[in-house]
């Protein structure tokens, strides 16, 4: 395999200081699911933990080496999980987002004791903001999927995925910035050779798969979808640099696909799924010929609804 | 501590027995709960595995010392997950259950292979009818609450419990049979000596809570509650009697505060809990101050709900 940022021994290093609490998540065949989808489904669950993510991975590898403040952007997950960890480590923690950012997400950062501030624009002016704001004050900047820590955070699950007694024919990985799809990526290339990687992104928020597809960086216009935890627009070279190693294909799905997969999560798996979590199913339902008789596993990596349109969704 | 039928080393020789799918689940604290509880408040979470309860803990035990054919009565729960255990091991299962039950519990029971028997009637006819089977065919009867594995399985979440990092001030659990209440109540008293051990129950189904007091079985006419997998009649001598050595108290709630406390649990966790596995956030509502600045453990034993019911319990 062609190399990527990523390293097996750094990543099996990270797992030593992330809290237990994120660590050796459910990881489970979920067969109710199947007479619908067509292939064996197993669930690898990321909701149960402090934060309702998996970015609290991340956030402890990355607090985990700090002192001080620290500052990120974040469309509400990482923001949290951030503010989870730093403040069981006593720093300073900012938090740039949307103003339109899901309201539990912001209301759970604000509850943790972060330091939230609200930008009237997209994730990408919140990066912005927040690399502004690390210049002024000279304090730490977390970018998500950028920094080494986040990627290998997320490659932890990657590390329990590999280690299960069931081999998988394909894991489905939500794609946004690409800490998660690289990192689990990785490690899945290097020790379940036969195993798929791919990447699933929304159709209204599809710049690191066009930019998959493209083998070069491709921004696009405002996003337009349900998924804001994956709603970027600007790719990082360096992730997709790491992307075009290690998945073997990116495709994109409708939001009506997003929300049939929370349904189907609901109602055969009692799972609350956000809609960047239901993207992996919402990929089997836009193709089950390929899947049709394999087994795939998908991360459900976040479970923050807004309780009002999260059951406009699945009702 | 007095004896009860448990004994630690044969509950550490059954978590050795049982799938590792059903071990070491979630365990977390759950800050968004708190302002509405007003104490600090954890999950233990037994509903991420392939039969969304805790009973395959029980099964797992059950089965692997078992050859050939064996019956359960069952409220849904511990059928799916003896049909579950039995399948893997090439047992042949049937399952006993009222015509009333949950169809979601019944239509899984069916899809993992077991033979399934209806009875016009409530789980007291059911157990009737399942020892009926047993003693016709001569095979194995499988009697939650009463035989020591379905006890044994269910102590294993007392060891994950007590071997924490933190320590709690009362763990509440759902009160039925008495499997989870015994099991893990065993644990609790024996390695965790500060902690409160409670057992929660409908007050449309307090026979064992009515027994516990008494300190003799209480039985009751017909139950009344929405909680289906603790709607029992008729309290088991022997389990009562460990009852009486492992609980600190047993209550009582109604199921209004059932339904608050699975709302509270989609609303501020992200969790889809069965109306059983509400009982403990119940009991904390009905008597805040009990609990006020207390450290709080419940088990959420399970998440297997018909979806048109759930709905319209959380709209």
């Amino acid at each position: 395999m062609p190399e990527t940022r990523l390293d097996l021994a750094r990543i099996r290093a990270a797992r030593e200081v992330i809290d237990p609490v994120f660590l050796d998540t459910p990881l489970y065949r979920c067969e109710a699911l199947e007479p619908v989808l067509g292939c064996a489904v197993s669930i690898k669950l990321e909701t149960a933990n402090p934060v309702r993510s998996f970015k609290g991975r991340g956030t402890e590898v990355v607090a985990s080496g700090l002192a001080g403040a620290v500052v990120c952007a974040s469309a509400g997950n990482l923001g949290q999980a951030l503010a989870w960890s730093g403040r069981g480590r006593g720093l300073d923690v900012t938090v740039v987002a949307s103003r339109h950012a899901t309201a539990a997400k912001l209301d759970r950062i604000r509850a943790l004791g972060a330091r939230l501030e609200l930008v009237d624009g997209d994730h990408e002016l919140a990066r912005e903001r927040a690399a502004a704001i690390a210049r002024r004050e000279g304090i730490r900047l977390v970018e998500d999927s950028l920094d080494l820590e986040t990627c290998e955070g997320a490659a932890t699950i990657g590390l329990e995925l590999v280690d299960a007694a069931t081999s998988f024919d394909a894991v489905l990985l939500a794609l946004g910035g690409g800490a998660l799809a690289t990192g689990v990526g990785h490690v899945v290339r290097a020790l379940a050779p036969g195993t798929e990687v791919l990447g699933v992104q929304p159709a209204g928020a599809p710049a690191m798969t066009r930019s998959w597809h493209a083998r070069r960086v491709v921004t696009t216009g405002p996003t337009n979808t349900i998924a804001d935890g994956v709603a970027g627009r600007r790719p990082i070279p360096e992730v997709l640099a790491d992307l075009l190693v290690v998945a073997h294909d990116a495709v994109l799905v409708t939001d009506a696909s997003i929300i049939a997969g929370m349904r189907l999560l609901l109602e055969h798996a009692g799972l609350v799924a956000e809609p960047s979590a239901a993207l992996g199913i919402a990929a089997i339902l836009e193709d089950r010929d390929r899947f049709a008789g394999r087994h795939v596993v998908t991360v459900v990596c976040g479970g923050n609804v807004d309780l009002g349109a999260y059951r406009h969704w699945v009702r």
